[in-house]
């Protein structure tokens, strides 16, 4: 379910969005998020060796703690608090401290994510500001305001909520936002993410639930192929439902839920991508392995010319064989075919590498209908198969990142 | 040197650009190169797994001749004659039947190449007309012409001319045409490109230093990360200078001079990007290994967000240093140090990995006024080093490719 108060929708949390001058655009920057009382947690990073300072604090954070006593997370958009040396690694830490001060918590139960432009030093006298306000701001309907404050170049916030009924008769709670449009690719979180439950779920339990959920969802996305230095994904359990911690069957339909949930907000986030006018799903099937698959869906989904070709409406089929091609997936090109659909239509385009007879016209006029389009490659090798969402490539991303920083 | 009639300024070879109908807009599209002998010849060709049909075929032709008695080169452009399955394989046969049978020429020595649309037949019976045209046209002043029937979303005709003095008192001449500006991504040819010299080389020569001339110059090229289906260079050596094949230290004159006329060549179609408006030069120093600073080359040379930065005028750095830390390239962050120049101004923005004090101003105004820029990224952790070029990210890059086809 879609509800902009997602996490707060949560028993147990409150939250709160409020502007400390970091945003040119004077829109909401600051996000804080509070448990009522210590959960266990489990976080996904970026990949990239280039880390921004919250990261690394993190990082250091979830090895001290082992996943457990986390009651805060604090986020400021408009400032990444990447590559800002050892005063960003300084500025990171003292997030954390006054955000434990101000909302008066234990030591090492705050969790800090920045995301916006890079290297820049953070003007902590505002962001110290906007910690006191965010403190005072916190609400049981705050989330919608939370899930506001991260964006950057967002055009929607984005957060979903689900309750599950579990085998046993207990009824426990998730929800999430995310931000992100730019900078998307997976081989991490790919963006911001935070993400309550007050389902009871050990440390452990948690973290393999998170990476599992992470994986086909997440990390199944790109705008641009470029990897953040910041993208992170943290999951808080509180265990308020009450009960022993979920084994068994019902561990089993929580990762359900949560894969479900994580998957609602990654495909959120292709589709809000930079400039985007369409999302687009990329299905390799009968591949010889799942790694082949990803390859080749991964080479699609990043393809400038794959991703220009949809965003004029155009079935130029011939980029997304190309695409594959180069992909390094084992490819039989007398075994590939190829099919593009719309909402309204579905057309084979290639059998067996032979290019078939089509209506260019009416496909053209459905995609130029359709805010979502699938192309399904099936390799005709194997039984594996992966599913990808990117989105189109516009003017708009063009322009938004040509004009983003000066 | 720059020369449009480069081709045909190597004594001994004759050239051709007519019209057939392939290009709607009713430019050239046919291009013909023959020389006055028998000449030795090698090819370096892409490794998409989708091989148009020409490749396919060029691909045999050198297996069975073992790189000799070529005579000509036939080239269309508007259709590439690729995904088109039995009849495009017998189709780029015909056009070397044809080509063969019009200029009078033995069995085997016509070498064939394409470029265009994917997935549509080639009309055979203007490609016939074509060829036709293009043996009655054939003159030793031919060669803008044929530089120009090669194009299609290229701006500018590219060619390079080159006469070498070897230690021995012999002169020879080198002469190359190159197409290409969208679907450019190395490991390949990356483009259609024909060089001649009169020079006598031994075909295993002649094919080591295409190879290695291509791996510096047309390998370190992107303009979209799209490796082409066609993508084709071929190298003609007549022999018509005279002498012995050439040897010791007269073959690595030569060798030298062919990767400078590549490296030439490989930069203006850079530069000539789809909707470029600056070439961009990225230096990797300080690497581990030669493959280390390829990977960040590359992941700088294809990011999105450092080429709508460098498209915006816009010093971002933090986007070079975060596609080189996704890049698999051993990156220590605390050692990089980064450049960014253009003919009028260097400026040193990160040393040690952390930011300078710069004047984004004036850096906004130098890249502003310069159709060139340098990214230099230094990684401090050893010797090795590589230069590839790569082109900005447009709005036209968009609009040419959401509205090439349809």
């Amino acid at each position: 379910m879609i509800t902009l108060n997602a996490i707060t929708d949560v028993p147990g949390f409150k939250a709160s969005g409020v502007t400390c001058g970091l945003k040119k655009s004077g829109n909401k920057d600051v996000a804080l998020i509070v448990a009522d009382s210590l959960c266990h947690w489990a976080a996904v990073f970026t990949t990239n060796v280039f880390q921004a300072a919250p990261v690394v604090y993190d990082r250091t954070l979830l090895a001290k703690t082992g996943g457990s006593g986390l009651r805060a997370v604090l986020i400021n958009a408009g400032n990444a608090n990447a590559c800002t040396g050892e005063q960003g690694l300084r500025d990171a830490e003292m997030m954390a401290r006054l955000t434990e001060k101000a909302a008066a918590l234990p030591a090492d139960s705050a969790f800090v994510m920045s995301t916006g432009v890079i290297g820049h030093l953070l003007p902590m006298d505002k962001v110290e500001a906007g910690i006191a306000l965010a403190v005072d701001a916190l609400s049981p309907q705050g989330g919608t305001d939370a899930a506001t404050a991260i964006m950057t170049t967002d055009l929607t916030p984005k957060a979903v909520f689900t309750r599950l009924p579990l085998p046993d008769g207990r009824t426990v709670s998730l929800g999430g936002i995310a931000k992100g449009s730019g900078m998307i690719h997976p081989n991490m979180a790919t963006m911001l993410s935070v993400i309550v439950t007050d389902a009871p779920v050990s440390p452990a339990d948690l973290d393999a639930a998170l990476h599992q959920a992470a994986n086909v969802s997440f990390n199944r996305i790109s705008v641009d192929g470029d990897t953040s230095t910041n993208d992170t994904l943290v999951l808080l359990a509180s265990g308020s439902a009450g009960g022993e911690a979920l084994a068994g069957p019902a561990l089993a339909q929580f990762i359900a839920a949560l894969t479900d949930l994580c998957t609602q907000l990654a495909k959120m986030i292709a589709r809000d991508g930079e400039g985007a006018t369409k999302l687009v799903e990329i299905r390799v099937n009968g591949a010889q392995s799942e790694a082949d698959a990803l390859l080749a869906a991964q080479a699609i989904a990043t393809s400038p010319l794959s991703k220009t070709a949809i965003f004029g409406n155009d079935p130029n089929w011939g980029r997304f064989l190309a695409a594959a091609g180069r992909s390094g997936a084992r490819v039989d090109p007398a075994k590939t075919a190829l099919w593009l659909a719309t909402p309204q239509m579905s057309v084979q385009l290639v059998s067996q590498g032979q290019p078939l007879p089509f209506d260019a016209v009416a496909l053209n006029g459905a995609l130029k209908a359709a805010t979502e389009a699938v192309i399904t490659l099936d390799l005709g090798l194997g039984a594996a198969e992966v599913v990808y969402w990117t989105c189109d490539l516009s003017y708009k991303y063009v322009e938004i990142n040509a004009e983003y920083h000066t």
